[in-house]
C-alpha cells in the first residue's frame, strides 16, 4: 500500500507546524492580549440577546447585523465588509483567492509567523524584505522589491508583531501605487495607532484591511475578525470563506462590543496606552535593556542578556512573555505585552532584579 | 492601473459563490437540523463552566479538554483526533494539505456541494462518478475511477446529503484498499445510521473521518466538527488548521454535549429516527411523491409536480424545505429534514393538500 503521507505536499510536509510553548504563569505578558477582561456590562448584554437563540441552528448565511455595525465602527461600506473566526481566518481566504503555485507572497521580516505558513501551504513562493536596522519599515527596500518582483500580494502588518513599527499613510499609498497585485494590511493592533489606513481604501482598490477583535476590543476567546475592501474584491474573496464560519455565540459579543465601544472599551485602551507609555520609560531606565519605540499594545525589548534566560527568570516569578529570539533580526529580543497597571509594577521590578543580578 | 480583481485566481472568479436562499418559515425543515434544540442541562452547565472564563484570553493553543473526550466518545486516539470550526474547516484543511493546481479529488454526484467548492478554490480537478439511478452509491463505478484515475482524495459523504444513501463498511474497505491517495469520509449524520467506519481507521492509514455537532448534537449555532486519522495524517492536516480555530464557548459547550450525550441527546436521536420512519411512510402514501430509503434525518422526495411548486406551497404554510432540484440526477425531487412531531403533522397534511390539489 502507498504511503499516505505521500498523498501530503512536499511544501506542507517540510512546514513546522506554528506552536506556542504553554507556560502556566498568573501574569500573561506573552499573546498582546488584553489585560482586563471583556467588562461584566458587555458579558451580561450578550447573555440577553442570546436569551432565545437556539443552538440547534445554523447561523445566518450572512452576519448582517454585525457587518451593519463594522461598516458603520470603521467608515466602510457593508458591501466591503467581511467577518472571520479570527482575521487568521481572513488572511487564509485572501491568500486562497489569489495565490497557489507560482504565484508570490512578499512579506516584511520579521513579522507575524502565521502570512508565511499559509502562503507555503497554498504552495507559493514567500519573498522577504527585512525591516531597518532601528526595526522600522524600510519603504525604499520594499518598494524596490515590488516593482523588481510584483508579488501577487503583499502582506504588511501595521503596527507590527512582534516590533511595534508602523507604516506611513503617505508610504503605504506609495506601496499601494508601485503594486500591481494586492497588499493585505492587518490592522490587529490599530486601535493602540494613531495610523489608520481606512481613508486610502477609497482611492486603492488594491487594498484589503484586516482587523481583529482579539487585543483592544478584548475578545480572544471568542474569534473574531473582519475584513474591509472593495465591494468586488470583498466578493471574490468571500467565496474563500466558509459558510457559517462564524458561530452565533461569538457574532452576538462582536456586535455588543461594538455598541458599547466607546463607554466600555475605549478608556481601557486609553488606559493601555497610558501604562505602555509608563512600561516603555521605566524598561528605558533599566541598564542592559532596550525597549524599540512601538505603536502597539506591546513593546520587544533589546536585552543585553540571553532573551531565554529573562524567559526563564520571569516565568519564576509568574511572569510570562514571549521569547521572540527565533526570529530573524531579533536574537537579543525579547516582546512583552502591556499588562495592567499592577502586572507591568512587577514586571517593571523583576526586570530590575534580572538585570542587576546579570550585572554582579 | 492594473485591476486587483485579475489577481483572484480564474478558477475562483469563475466560481458561484456558496448560498442559501434565506426565507423566514415557523417550521424549518431545510438544513437538516435537530428539530429540537440543545437541552437546557447542556445550556446550563456550558455557563457554569464558563463562569470563570476569561474572554481576553486566546483559547488553549491545543483544546486537550475536547479532544480527550471526543477520542473516547468515538473509539479512536487522542493523537489522532482534531477539532474544527464545524466540520466544513477540517474537510478545508485536508484538501488544502494534499492538494493544488494538477492534483484530483474524486467525489460522488449529488452530495453536498462545498466539496468541489474548496476543491476547485485551491486549483485542483474535481472527478465525479453519479449515484446509481437508485440514488445509492456506484461502487462498482467508484473503484473504476479510482483505479483509473487514482484521485489524491477521495470524498465520500456517509449517509450522503442530499439523498441519504450510506456506503458499507465492505465497500469502503474495497475503496480503501483501491485507493492510493487519501479517503476523506464525511459521518455528519452518522448518529442517525448504522454503518459506522471508526473500525476501518485501524487498518487502514490512509483514511479521514469527519464529524459534526451540528446535526444530532444539536450545536449548529457552534460551528463545532472533528476529524479521526492517524496520527501522522493527523499531524500533516493539522498544519493547514489555523491556530485557535475553535473559540472557548463552543469547545465548552461541545465538552459538555459529549458529557451528557447518553442522558440528554441519544433519546431524542432515537426519537428522530422514529420520526424518520412515520414521516417515511406517511409521504409513501402521498400519491405523487415517492420518498428515497434514507440513513439520514432528511428524506429526498421524487414529487410528481414541480419541486420549486412544493416549496413555495409550504412556505406560504410556514414550512421552508429545501428545493434540491438544481442538483444533478434531482430535477425532480425536494429535500425535508425530519422535524419534531407536530412539524412533521404539518408537512404531512400540507402536502398531502398540495398533491391532492394538483391532481384536479
Amino acid at each position: 500500500m502507498t504511503d499516505p503521507l505521500s498523498r501530503i505536499k512536499p511544501d506542507v510536509r517540510r512546514l513546522r507546524p506554528y506552536s506556542l510553548r504553554f507556560e502556566a504563569a498568573k501574569i500573561k505578558l506573552n499573546q498582546n492580549e488584553n489585560p482586563w477582561d471583556t467588562p461584566a456590562a458587555i458579558k451580561q448584554e450578550t447573555f440577553r440577546r442570546l436569551e432565545n437563540r437556539l443552538w440547534s441552528r445554523y447561523p445566518e448565511f450572512v452576519p448582517t447585523s454585525l457587518i451593519e455595525r463594522l461598516a458603520k465602527f470603521s467608515g466602510w461600506t457593508e458591501t466591503g465588509t467581511l467577518v472571520g473566526n479570527g482575521s487568521n481566518e481572513l488572511i487564509q481566504a485572501i491568500l486562497m483567492a489569489t495565490v497557489g503555485e507560482g504565484k508570490k507572497v512578499l512579506i516584511c521580516e520579521p513579522t507575524f509567523t502565521l502570512y508565511r505558513q499559509v502562503a507555503t501551504m497554498l504552495g507559493a513562493e514567500v519573498i522577504t524584505v527585512r525591516l531597518s536596522s532601528q526595526l522600522s519599515y524600510d519603504v525604499p527596500s520594499m518598494l524596490a522589491k515590488i516593482e523588481e518582483a510584483q508579488p501577487d500580494v503583499t502582506i504588511i502588518c501595521s503596527p507590527n508583531n512582534p516590533t511595534g513599527c508602523s507604516i506611513s499613510s503617505t508610504d503605504l499609498a506609495a506601496i499601494l501605487r508601485a503594486s500591481e497585485g494586492l497588499v493585505a494590511l492587518d490592522e490587529a493592533y490599530i486601535e493602540f495607532s494613531s495610523q489608520i489606513a481606512i481613508d486610502l481604501l477609497r482611492d486603492h482598490s488594491n487594498l484589503v484591511v484586516l482587523r481583529t477583535f482579539s487585543k483592544a476590543l478584548a475578545m480572544a476567546a471568542l474569534r473574531v475578525g473582519y475584513l474591509l475592501t472593495s465591494p468586488e474584491l470583498a466578493a471574490e474573496i468571500s467565496k474563500a470563506l466558509l459558510p457559517y464560519n462564524l458561530n452565533c455565540f461569538s457574532q452576538t459579543a462582536a456586535e455588543v462590543a461594538i455598541d458599547m465601544y466607546q463607554d466600555q472599551l475605549k478608556p481601557r485602551v486609553e488606559a493601555i496606552l497610558k501604562e505602555r507609555d509608563r512600561l516603555f520609560d521605566e524598561i528605558s531606565s533599566i541598564p542592559g535593556l532596550e525597549p524599540v519605540p512601538t505603536t502597539a499594545n506591546f513593546i520587544v525589548v533589546r536585552s543585553s542578556i540571553d532573551p531565554r534566560k529573562v524567559f526563564d527568570e520571569l516565568l519564576r516569578v509568574g511572569i510570562l512573555i514571549r521569547d521572540v529570539s527565533g526570529y530573524p533580526m531579533l536574537r537579543n529580543f525579547f516582546r512583552v505585552s502591556v499588562g495592567s497597571p499592577p502586572e507591568n509594577d512587577l514586571l517593571i521590578e523583576s526586570l530590575r532584579n534580572i538585570l542587576a543580578t546579570r550585572d554582579i
